[in-house]
């Protein structure tokens, strides 16, 4: 898709005497050529040499898909009977690689594949392609910023439509069917993650999972969920209540809104990104819920839901303008409830915008008997 | 869950001398231990050891979710900003490791988790578990049977409402909201993989992605769709038609309907797996379709939407009792529409059953305008 992009790693791959990259991370994949696809097992990679076009390689199936994308470069493809490696190997044969090693991704490419290209390329040296290819993706341009930006929007609509579903007796299932549906009719096919609609006690798990709990009175009601929007993630979380809560849940709910909003008030560039997650954790300590608080304040945001930079208290690198990431602290009471308030927050110039603009202040949703 | 299970892996470590196996991919572990989780990129994997009580490491988060859900085995946890890795090492050294090898995902285990093993163990050499490992998980128990009768039959469901919601003008996306919606209020919370609805020219992409096009009278649409049910999957295609086909279309579905059930009557233990494939090819192949049915026949059914067996033209293992896979042949005319007719197939003790009822013969929705 943008060349330059691509230029940018074969300037890399002829610095570093690398003989190749070889991508098959789908972000990745989707980053360098604009072809988003779900392969299963099927393998898709992207071939980054030196000197040459880069190509990619695809079950054939999908050839129509990666042209409907926009690549314009050469496609290999396999078929369900062939062995996509040596259909590679074959186009491999007519260039001269150079270089003692390869790009990989050390994070995804399964160790299987790692011993085939070793052996298709003769080299056992395998090398990192991640921090070249996550130093491009924590920068996004205008383009990618808007389209992170509409996601948002589409995410905080998701937040109001769970709200408005919520009533006496409803199953925590059902208003995650009604907000999936809503967001569905309006052309989101993908999820960025499992949407979560907890409740109550279901609340107080980081990681809970809806079910058939039905929302009852004096209930923390938690949404956590996101879109894939043209390649692009979003991530809210909320947390309303529905009647009144007991003073210690108000408390928790303070608490964490002012922790999230303690770090959002940090972020401009040059801030230590560990600074973040350091000021939401230090406030959520000194109200006394240090041990409710056991993961890190956010992560990068981008074609992954999770990607980098991680917000965690060690975290020494500093923000930079068009970065993305979430801030997410929260507090879960065990079998009371759990709060979390997340936003998807942009680096500028000179200081940062709030992506996600559903209103974060205790929304107590009137009780329907 | 099963000890067997464990046993059976650990009866194998030791037979072949090896150190320990290093389970982390999501539904090897879930079949193993009865947790299912999707971790994004923090570790959860499971640690057999030759001799002694088999344990799970997980971000501590995850920790109450891994009890609930029937783990009752060591558990060892860390936090965001602990290195897994120094946490496994040092519950580690209070064994005595013997053997010269580890057993891994070859498939599933990245490069850099690959390359942390090898530190930890200071062993070089790896070898696949999964072989041991599929082995067990391609022949379903009674109880696994069970469920993913149920799952089957939840995607049943799935078709019917979506074949209810076809009307004039209504966008694809629409309808897939339309049975998302339904399942989900049903207390499905994961998909098995993304939901297709596509429909007219669209449909003659085989990993056509649904979008805002709406039903126009003449067209194909096609179902894709699959649910995941207490950890199994299902996995259903069918194609009807709104309002007249032409005739080539008809004959089409004719053609796809022979080959699906050509293959589906030669499924009984015995019987090659490729046989299965090259049936249906056949068929398509003599009605002068041939080159339109791009993809192998089917796939294994279980923890994942996709597993082995394979059913490709070459596979030359038999069909045993309990595997459970789909048969789903396809014809895509490019620009005219696709059908693809797919059910979830279990092998019996002397036959088939299949699992997905939904009627096959063409049915024919009465345009509404």
């Amino acid at each position: 898709m943008s060349l330059t992009r691509l230029e940018t790693i074969q300037q890399a791959l002829r610095d570093q005497q690398v003989a190749a990259a070889f991508i098959q991370g789908k972000e990745n994949v989707f980053y360098l050529t604009g072809f988003r696809t779900d392969p299963h097992e099927r393998m898709v990679a992207l071939i980054i040499l030196p000197n040459e076009a880069p190509f990619l390689i695809v079950p054939g199936m999908e050839k129509s898909l990666v042209q409907k994308a926009g690549w314009t470069g050469d496609i290999l493809t396999y078929s369900d009977t062939d062995n996509p490696w040596t259909v590679l190997g074959q186009a491999l044969s007519r260039y001269t690689l150079k270089g003692d090693s390869l790009w990989v991704e050390k994070r995804l490419l399964p160790l299987e594949r790692a011993e085939a290209l070793q052996a298709l390329f003769s080299i056992s040296q395998m090398h990192d392609a991640e921090p070249a290819l996550m130093s491009l993706r924590s920068i996004k341009t205008e383009k990618e910023i808007a389209v992170l930006r509409e996601a948002a929007s589409l995410a905080d609509f998701g937040v109001q439509i769970g709200v408005e579903a919520i009533a006496e007796g409803r199953k925590e299932i059902d208003i995650l069917a009604t907000i999936e549906y809503e967001l569905k009719r309006k052309g989101i096919t993908e999820m960025a993650f499992q949407t979560t609609v907890i409740s109550g006690a279901n609340s107080a798990d980081p990681h809970g999972k809806p079910g058939t709990k039905t929302i009852q009175h004096g209930d923390l009601v938690l949404f956590d969920l996101g879109v894939v929007l043209d390649g692009y993630c979003s991530d809210i979380t909320r947390t309303v209540a529905y009647g009144d809560l007991t003073d210690e849940l108000r408390q928790v709910y303070q608490t964490v809104l002012d922790a999230q909003m303690g770090a959002v008030s940090l972020c401009k560039p040059g801030t230590e990104l560990g600074a973040l997650d350091r000021k939401a954790r230090s406030i959520i300590t000194e109200a006394g819920y240090g041990e409710y608080f056991p993961h890190r304040l956010g992560h990068g945001l981008g074609a992954d839901v999770h990607e980098l930079p991680s917000i965690n208290e060690t975290n020494t690198e500093t923000l930079k303008p068009g970065m993305t990431f979430t801030i997410e602290p929260g507090i879960y009471l065990p079998n009371k409830g759990g709060v979390r308030i997340e936003d998807d927050v942009l680096i500028t110039e000179d200081s940062y915008e709030l992506l996600t603009k559903y209103p974060k202040e205790l929304q107590i949703v009137k009780p329907t008997s």
